[in-house]
């Protein structure tokens, strides 16, 4: 590129928002500022990409599963675009409790691609525009000393003038894909990378890092022998990811993936050619994410290991290409055939795509609120990979929080935060923007405190509401919910007063489930509680209950059954929450002074200082802040 | 990228041809080398830019109709997947006579793409990789001085051994997108550019060139007014460009293009700011194509024409992008917006994608021999825009032979080369292997001499057998031709012999046609031949006419109408043939010493050994030979 001073133009389209990429955090930021009114414009490196899925064939999965059905509360797209295109559905951890369930779907890529992209191009107030974005042009605020974010400059030296910028560049912003010895300045699939942005956020003070990630080969299906795999079928009775989706109106022939395994060969192979990794020759200089690590990484930490799993998965419901999942890699070319050759069932696999890391310029999150905005910048907010994280879900959520939190900008209504008791997008954002991360930022079960709270199954109750009052959800699809609640309660209540007796039904029904033998009456929620017994199977000695499915849905009979089962457990959790709320909501002033202090360690002084909190919950999870840090701090707080 | 010599290493895989790009030339030579037993491997950068289409949203067209029938008689595939993914189909000029009706369908550019790219991934002996290929490898081949093909090496060093290469690489060699002060270092779409092939082709000794071709804005249909502008509907029926494709068996719903006009507003825009356009003010070093110009050329070189035609066009079934037919443009982005803005219906336009100009690297065509072989490099074969043309149809037919011809060298068989009296893949590749060309060579019906011969309608007849014979046409598809040649030839064999009378029944119909009554009996060719009578609307007074469709089908009907009606025409441009042909076969010997030949004009000397003719035909298309250098050249050899 060059361009002159002189080629400053002026764009005539007027748009209130901009954002900067469409991936699946930038489809659902420019989705939720198009749906709330703003006049919006989100570009992109090539309209063919939008919602592209360079890695995985997959949405969801552990936790993953809980991001999509929290943005398909809040009124986002990618629930609603993966029930559409999805080749495969499975709910994970089936035989574990309710809390670690998780939907998982295969998508067919292209298909997901082009769908999304038909929401975008017929999305109200929205414009699709191929270009690249280089500048992001803002003006002091006189009274702060922040900046403001005034427009955005694109390739050609377009100026559109803007109130908010959104910022989802992926992993494009000086992307290098590398293995072995190669380092292509490209984006994922011979995209270009965008080369210009990076200089002007650093002149906007912007902390940046550099990140990598990887993904496997692409094999073709001729050339595997599934005989020596293990297939993995999809459920009968398919979940869909958005509430809004009826089940019954899901027809697909399912198709399934494989499983085989690493073996010693294999990583042998990979210990030989260690020194022809970039990672290891030091090559690469960006991060990777440690709980998504390649094989090489696997093989070198869990040494003892003597075989990983390899899933063979579909790319799309009629092309060819296999993505081999867990076999993620930057090896050297020659290394991967080799690599992927010694994997049963992969002896004499075709490689259509090579493994390959790829690194690009992302930010320290801790530089934003957590509404997502640019401490610093105001109305620059940011989302997806560029903000440290990996994976297309939590990319999404932060997508939609990004562009929800601009239109309340403007709106200039309070932003929208959710906790960590509310939300696994709460979580993930609170993890990013509080904790120093040296990596991307992987979604995980175990980083929810309240897990029983945050289930998937009621992402609905505890968002829905939340996405009304921000106005992506519409008045029908609340009232439903709400109904959907009254009979919850309302059956809840009802199954605590029914009594049971010792009749010989019931006893035949308890043995049937090799449950105790009642010895005198009981409730029906009493029964319920037993492990080997659920709401369900009681109904044949329930007569009262409402007719199903005519009055009563599977979800709300789920949903009766989990809060009875596990009241004792919910009504804990809650408990905790109540305490973590009251320190979330102990609000720090933003002009707190940390040095007049007294007792807090210099340590805690120099964080707090840092990162400046926004209430004592959030200071309490910054590292190198103790309890007792804490403790000072509430005294303080309180003497003020 | 950055490779060192150490990462060198050997692909397992055993491939005979590579083919170098999957666009529209790629795909047919891949294909083609594939299925006469090769095993063939293609590279593309992008294994989702397969068969994308940059430009234009249709296949065929004005003599382009002619060269996809072609390709199709020879056992092709651009015409069966358009068959499968044309949204409008239109048969052009049908108020002329049959030698210039031209067949064109707007494509639906994501299906037509993702179609033939499952044909490839499903192709026995073909495997698609992708990755940049960065060099040729030859070896000396001791005898000639000649170079011979001996593989191609990879982006990561990988080398793959084949005995033959097919360069198709389009428009991505150092391709720069440019448009104002702008010049981006991609390929279209965002897509990477290949850089470094190039300095290879140099290396081999090859003559470059650098062209440039162009393409329009796409335009959000939410933004277009067409009840400014005027529909243009398919054909209510549709005939396919397949002759594998049954008629009957297609059941679309067709969507409108649209027609509107740029004004004198739009031509002063133009004006006004030709001192920024990237062609007046010298930054494009390319050659654009004389018949595809910019809008800003129309404008400069038809200054008394106050309006130029622009077609609005779908880009596919169900996206909002329209394609601007007639503006494509390398204008600065801001007149851009004015110059699209001032035309009817377009005031409010939004641009999607904006117009460019793209310039990229290729060669100067006089080096092939007319199968598309390197003269000086055994083994390399070259098609499509790299061998200087410009067009998908120009690109898939020279992909096509090609590939036949690779294929044709390692079967040890004589090159497939179509002459300018057999099919307009002659005519085409003829003009860029003997003609000096400055620019993208684009077909036209006027190229051809024996146009009425050369038909689209007739191209099985023209081809199949020759596609028979190579292997790329199915027994069962030969036979059929056969039959069809066999009731064509008894059907115009019988209407020559039947008399008609001068019955009121006859007098009556050649009333209703306002043709002259008959005085006396004549024969039903007569009647046939008459300008306002044709033989489908004499089926009533010919009584003993096979049953349509049963007995005779349409296609049938329309050869023994052609056959019968041009019949005089027809014999006339096939004795012109004859003396083509007598020219055609006299072969010059390779080894030719032109100083021997005495009272040959200096000029004649040099351009004969430049090019180096294989016969006096082609000798004689050579610019600045004349036809006393031929007389005296057939003199000479007469001697030899």
């Amino acid at each position: 590129m060059k361009y002159s001073a002189n080629s400053v133009w002026e764009n005539k389209d007027e748009y209130d928002i901009a954002v900067i990429g469409a991936g699946h955090a930038g489809c659902e930021a420019a989705l939720a500022a198009a749906r709330m009114g703003f006049k919006t414009v989100v570009f992109t490196v090539s309209v063919e990409s939008i919602a592209m899925m360079p890695c995985n064939p997959n949405i969801g999965g552990s936790s993953k599963g809980h991001l999509v059905k929290e943005v398909d509360a809040l009124g986002g797209e990618m629930g609603k675009v993966i029930d559409k295109t999805f080749i495969q559905s499975k709910m994970l951890n089936q035989s574990k409790g309710p809390a670690v369930h998780s939907l998982r779907a295969q998508a067919d890529k292209e298909q997901y691609s082009r769908t999304m992209r038909r929401v975008l191009e017929n999305q109200e107030n929205l414009d699709v525009r191929q270009t690249e974005v280089v500048n992001i042009l803002t003006e002091e605020v006189c009274e702060s000393g922040k900046k403001k974010v005034i427009g955005v400059q694109i390739l050609s030296g377009g100026i559109y003038r803007v109130k908010a910028v959104v910022l989802c560049t992926g992993t494009y912003l000086r992307a290098r894909c590398v293995y072995g010895e190669v380092s292509n300045a490209t984006g994922p699939n011979g995209l270009q990378a965008a080369n210009h942005l990076t200089e002007c956020l650093k002149n906007l003070g912007i902390n940046m890092y550099r990140f990598k990630t990887g993904t496997p080969a692409r094999i073709d299906k001729r050339s595997i022998d599934f005989s020596k795999m293990e297939a993995q079928y999809g459920d009968e009775r398919i979940t869909p990811f958005s509430f809004t989706t009826n089940p019954d109106d899901i027809q697909i022939d399912q198709v399934p993936c494989w499983l085989t395994y690493t073996n010693e060969k294999t990583h042998e192979i990979i210990r030989n050619n260690l020194d022809r990794s970039p990672l290891y020759s030091g090559m690469i200089e960006g991060t990777g994410p440690r709980y998504c690590p390649s094989i090489e990484d696997k093989v070198v930490r869990f040494a003892d290991k003597n075989r990983h799993q390899v899933f063979i998965e579909p790319e799309g419901i009629d092309t060819n290409e296999m993505y081999i999942g867990g076999m993620s890699s930057s090896l050297p070319e020659d290394v991967q055939y080799d690599m992927y050759r010694s994997v049963a069932g992969l002896e004499h696999a075709k490689i259509v795509r090579n493994a390959y890391a790829i690194e690009y310029d992302c930010i320290d999150a801790r530089q934003l609120k957590p509404s997502l905005e640019f401490r610093e910048i105001e109305g620059l907010f940011s989302g997806g990979q560029f903000n440290g994280s990996s994976g297309y879900e939590e990319a999404a959520c932060q997508g939609l929080i990004a562009g929800i939190n601009a239109a309340r900008k403007l709106q200039k209504k309070e932003a929208v935060v959710l906790d960590r008791s509310q939300a696994y997008i709460g979580v993930l954002i609170d993890d990013l923007v509080t904790k120093e991360s040296h990596e991307p930022y992987r979604m995980m079960t175990s980083r929810a405190e309240y897990r029983l709270l945050l289930r998937q199954d009621n992402a609905d109750q505890r968002l829905t509401e939340i996405g009304y009052e921000i106005g992506l959800i519409s008045q029908d699809r609340y009232e439903r919910l709400k109904l959907k609640e009254k009979l919850i309660e309302e059956e809840v209540s009802r199954v605590e007063h029914v009594h049971v007796g010792t009749s010989e039904k019931v006893q035949n029904l308890l043995a049937q489930y090799q449950s105790t033998p009642l010895n005198s009456g009981i409730s029906l929620a009493e029964l319920i509680r037993r492990p080997e017994l659920t709401y369900q199977v009681l109904a044949t000695i329930d007569e009262a209950r409402p007719e199903f499915p005519k009055d009563l849905s599977e979800e709300v009979s789920e949903q009766v059954n989990i809060s009875i089962k596990y009241d004792g457990y919910i009504k804990r959790q809650k408990k905790q929450v109540e305490q973590f709320k009251k320190l979330e909501n102990k609000k720090i002033p933003e002009n707190i002074d940390y040095d007049q202090v007294k007792s807090l360690r210099i340590e805690a002084v120099q964080k707090l200082k840092e990162f400046r909190p926004v209430s004592i919950g959030q200071a309490s999870r910054i590292s190198g802040v103790s309890p007792a840090d804490i403790s000072v701090l509430l005294v303080y707080l309180g003497g003020r």
